[in-house]
C-alpha cells in the first residue's frame, strides 16, 4: 500500500527530498529487531543506481553517502525506525534558470504546477530520478533481511533499440525474478502480491508498463497452453511451467516471482526542445546539464529495492495469517 | 492504496465475501455527503458484470439484488459509511465437492491452502470472480459522484484469439478511458495516479498486465519520438498527442487518461484437467459447473468501477493539496 | 490506529449503519486462519449491550440476531473477512419527526448537521449507541482469539450517584482489568498501547475521560511514592505495586493492564429539554421513545470489546516486531 | 490515526531518533503547499521544550538546531514532505554505561527488551523525552497553516504539588483551548475528534490521563446539571455552557475546544533508585546525569504540537465531506 511519499504498512518507507534541495532522505519503519547490516552491503546497492556508470548514462557524479541517523547500534537493528540522509552535492542550480517559467515537454513540470499552485523547477525538484536514492536504501535493508530467510531478488536490464542517435535516448524493459518465497505471501482481493508489485514498480519514474508471469503475452493465448501444471518435485508441490510467474490468486505458489517493468525513454535530451511558458507561449529549451540516454541499467536496482520492500512487507504482514 | 481487503483512503472500499457463502457486500466508506443516488443506474453497472451475457460467458444466472443497508437516505448519501450486501443465490455447492482436497492447477486453492492451512473449496471461495460486484458496486457508487464533476470512464474489451475451440478459454485487453479530469490528480512519488491505477487493476482476478499511455510499446522507441509536444487548444495548454496517457510524473495533465489491463484466459474449463492432491498424486479433474470462455466482456465494468474508485479517492484528496 | 469508521491496523474493523435505517453492521479484516468460533459466546455478548437489562437502562427490545455472512465455515475462521449484519427492529421512527429540524442539547444533531449539510435526524441515525452492536461482535470475536492466548478483559461499572431523580440520568466510570498480556506489546511513540486504547475508548458514545493505572490522580504524588518497584515472583522479573497500569514507555510490561473510562451523563432525558432550531428558535421538546438513565452497565461490555480489538491488532502486529 | 511512528492521515508526521544517536528527526507529509513558513517561530516553539529553562527542569543544553532539509523553497511551502533532522549534542552516553544491563523501576528499559530483544540504553534510548522535538517541529509547521485559518491553540500548566523534596519528583496537568475550530471538524464514530486527541495526547511520554471537557467530573453529576443549552450570539448558534469541551458526537460544534492531559511525575530521580537486572538481581542505581523535576511546563509546547497535527489533519480531511 501506498500513500502520498509512503510504501509499505508493516514495513514502510517515508521518504522526502527535492533534487536541488539540502537532502534526499527517508525513513525505514517497521525493520526487525535483531539484524546484523551490512553497511559496505548497503552502499553497494546505493553506488549501482549511481549515474555515469556507462557509456549510456549521465556524468553527475553524485557521492551519495548515505547517513544513517537512528535504529542501529553496534551495527545491529534496535527495531526503532531507521532515518537516513543523503546529502545533494555538485548541484548545478544555474543550468535551471531559464526553466523557472516553461513547462518541458513530457516532464512533470506542468502537472505539479497544476497541482501545488508552485514548484521547485531546480532539476525536476520533487520529480527527479534522485528522489530514488531513498529507494535504494530501504531496499538495501529490506534486502538484507531477505536474505536471512533465503529470499534473493535480481533484475536485469534490456533494451531493444539498437543504437541510439547522438542526442536521443532510449527506454526498455527491467526483467525481474524473485527465489524463495515460500508459498503463502500475499493477501487476496486488493492486497494480492501482484498488485502492489505493480503499484511499486509503476512508482517508479518512467514506469509505463508492468507484466506479472506471461504478461501482455497472456492475450494471445489459449487457456489451455497457459496452464501451470503441477508436479512433485524435491517432495515440493510445484509447477513444471510457471506462466504465472509464481503468484495465483495474488498469494505465492512457491516458484520464482517473475515480472517485468517497461520503462519509457528518458524525456531530458541532449537536443533542443518545444516548451510551453504559463502564458502559452512555445519556448525553444537548449540542452544543459548531464543527463541519462538510457534509464534502464540504473533502474535495475531500484525495481531491484522496491521488490525488496514489497515483498519484506508481505513476509512480516504474514505471520498474522493464522492463529 | 490497498491493504487487505480494503482500497483508497479518504474514499475507500471495504469488501467481504466468499462465492458459495450466504452473501458477498461491502461498506463504502467516505462517501461524500449529499449526492443523489440513481439506484436503477447502480442495478445497471451490476448487471453488466452479470454471467450469461454473452456467447462466451457462463450462464450461472446470479440474480445480484444489491440491498443498501445504510448511508443513504430519500435518495441522498448522508456522508455516513454505506453498507451493501448481494445475497449468493443458485449455488451449487455440490459440483465442487470433488474438489474439496484437489488444487486445480492454475488457480487459488493451492496458495490460499498454503497461507490460511484452511480453504473454503466451493466455487473458489474468496478468489472467485463473485468478489468482483462488491467492486462494481462501490463503483457505481464513485461513477455518480465523479459524474457531477464532468468525469467519465469507459472501457472497452478487446479479444485478440480469433476463435476459441469448445472446452477451451482466452484472454484479452481492456482498454479504458478517463476522461474530464482536471490537471493535478494524483500524488508524487509512491502515490502516483498510475501506480495507484495499476494496484487497483492488477488486483482483479486473473488481471496479468497493466500499461498506461503507449505502456510496453514505449521499449520500442526512441525518446524523440514519443514527447508529448505542447499546444493550446480552447485557451487551455494541453498535448496534441498522449503517449503519456494523460499522466506526467504520476499527475493528471488534464489530457484523457488512457491505460490497458491484460487478463489471462480462465483457468476452469470445460474439458479434463489434471489437478493435484495434498499427498502429491495426480487427480484427473472433470468438468462440471458453468464457466466463462472469456472473461474479459464481464471485466469492463470491473475495470470501470476500479476506476472510478481510484479516481474520486484522488480527486478528494487533492483538496487538501493547497492552503 | 482508526480512520472514520474503521478502526485497526493487522485486526480492524469496519462499521456501518444508521440506529433507524434496515441494518447495522461491520467487516472484521485480519482475523486469523483457524480459530473455532463459538456462536453462542458472541451471542451472549451482544445480550450483554442489549438496552432493558435493569431498572437503570431503557426498555426497547433489540433483538439483535447477528447473522454472519462470511469468513467462517464449519464453525471455524477462514482468514478472510468476516461481514456481519444485525437488522434494526421494533424502530419507531415516527418518535422523533418532531425533531426533524430540532437540535437536541448535548447531541449530536448540530454537529453532524453542520459537517455533513444533511442528516438522519431518527433515534440519532449514525451518532446513537445503536452502533455499539458492531463494537461488541467484533470484541467477541476478537476475545475468543485472544482466549486461546491466555488473555482476558473484565471490566466493570461503577456508578457514584446515589440516587437519580425521575426523569434524569447519571453517568460514570468503566474500570477494566486485562490479563494475560505478555511483555513486549505495543508499539512506541505515537502507537503506544495506551495510546491506542485512549483512542478507542474515547470513541465510544458518551466517554469523556481515558486514565491508565493510577491515571489522573498521578498529579497528586511525588514519583518517589509511584514508582513501581521490581520483584521476581515465579521466576519472573515484575513489579511489585501496578501504579503503571502493565504499561511502561507505551509498551506492556506483563503486569495487568488497568484503566478507567468516564461516561457523562445520557443526555437525552424523560423531562422536556430545549432545544433549538436551524433558524436560531428556541423549541420545548417533550420526552418521547425509550431511553437509558445511565448508560454505564451497558457499557461495560462495550469497553471489554474495544479492549480486544486493540490488544489483539498488537498482538498480531507484534509478530513482526523481531528477526 | 497513529501507526508506529506516524501519526495522522492527510497530514501526518513520521518520526525517528535515540535520545544519544546521531540526530533525531521526522517528516512531515501532506504539508499543503503555498504555506509562507516563519522559521524564527519555528525556533521559538522548539525552543520552548527545551530544558533547562526553570529552577524545576533539567539543565543539559541542547542547542536544537533544526535542519529543514526538503519541502520549502524561498520560504514557502512546496506541498511535498518536509524532511528535518536535529543533531544530538553534549551527549555524555557515558553517564548510562552503568545501565546497561540493569532495567530501571517505571521506566521503558524492560518493556523495550521484552518487545526487540535489544535496546539503546543510552538516556532511554528511542523511549527517551528527547523524541518530542519531532512533535513541536511538526506542530509549529501545523500551527502556521492554522493560524491562516483563524484557529490558536494554547496550552497551561497545572501543578498541585506544593512543594518538591529535594531529590525527588512531581507530575501536573496540561490544560488546552483550541479556539476558532469551526462546526463541524471530526469523523464519527471511531475517528472522533476526541478520540484522536486522546490518543496523540496519551504517546506523550509520562501522559497518564485524558479529559475532555468536563471530563472524569462528569461521574459526578446528574445529566440534568450539565446539558450545554444553546443560545444564540452574534447570529451563530453555540451553548452558552461548555461542559462538552466543543465537541459532541466526536465533531466539533464551534465552541472552544478544552481538554486536560495528566502527566506521572518523572521516574528519574536525583536519589538512589532501586533496579533490577536481567537474572533477576536487584542493584542499587547512583544519580547521575541531568533529569527534569518536574516535566509538565515541558510538556505545554509538545501538548499544543499535538492538538495542532490532529486538528489540522481533521481540517483537511473535512474537505472531502460534502459534494
Amino acid at each position: 500500500m501506498a500513500h502520498k511519499n509512503r510504501i509499505g504498512n508493516v514495513f514502510s518507507l517515508t521518504s522526502f527530498g527535492e533534487s536541488h534541495g539540502p537532502a534526499v532522505g527517508g525513513i525505514v519503519d517497521g525493520m526487525p529487531a535483531g539484524v546484523r547490516i551490512d553497511l559496505e552491503q548497503l552502499k553497494h546497492e546505493v553506488a549501482r543506481r549511481r549515474p555515469g556508470q556507462g557509456g549510456v548514462t549521465s556524468t553527475r557524479h553524485e557521492l551519495d553517502e548515505v547517513e544513517i541517523l537512528s535504529g542501529i547500534m553496534d551495527g545491529v537493528t534496535l527495531g526503532t525506525p531507521i532515518g537516513f540522509i543523503v546529502r545533494n552535492r555538485d548541484q548545478r542550480s544555474a543550468d535551471y534558470e531559464h526553466l523557472k517559467d516553461v513547462y518541458r515537454p513530457s516532464h512533470a513540470d506542468y502537472t505539479y504546477q497544476s497541482k501545488y499552485g508552485i514548484r521547485d523547477h531546480r532539476g525536476g525538484g520533487r520529480a527527479s530520478a534522485r528522489e530514488t536514492v531513498a529507494r535504494v536504501v530501504a531496499g538495501a535493508l529490506a534486502k538484507q533481511v531477505l536474505a536471512t530467510m533465503g529470499i534473493t531478488i535480481a533484475g536485469k536490464a534490456m533494451v531493444s533499440v539498437a543504437q541510439i542517435p547522438e542526442g536521443d535516448t532510449c527506454g526498455g524493459v527491467v526483467a525481474c525474478e524473485i527465489k524463495g518465497v515460500a508459498p503463502g505471501i500475499g493477501e487476496p482481493v486488493f492486497g494480492k502480491l501482484s498488485s502492489q508489485l505493480a503499484e511499486a514498480m509503476m512508482s517508479i519514474p518512467a514506469a509505463k508498463g508492468f507484466e506479472i508471469g506471461l504478461g501482455c503475452d497472456f492475450a494471445n493465448h489459449l487457456g489451455s497452453e497457459v496452464l501451470d501444471k503441477w508436479e512433485v518435485k524435491d517432495d515440493k508441490i510445484t509447477t513444471s511451467t510457471n506462466y504465472s510467474g509464481g503468484i495465483q490468486g495474488g498469494i505465492s505458489n512457491g516458484n520464482d516471482i517473475c515480472f517485468k517493468v517497461t520503462f519509457k525513454p528518458v524525456a531530458t535530451m541532449m537536443q533542443a526542445m518545444e516548451g510551453i511558458s504559463g502564458d502559452g507561449s512555445k519556448v525553444t529549451i537548449e540542452p544543459r546539464g548531464r543527463h541519462d540516454q538510457c534509464v534502464v541499467p540504473r533502474a535495475v536496482p531500484v525495481v531491484e529495492a522496491m521488490a525488496a520492500i514489497v515483498v519484506l512487507d508481505n513476509v512480516l504482514i504474514n505471520r498474522a495469517a493464522r492463529l
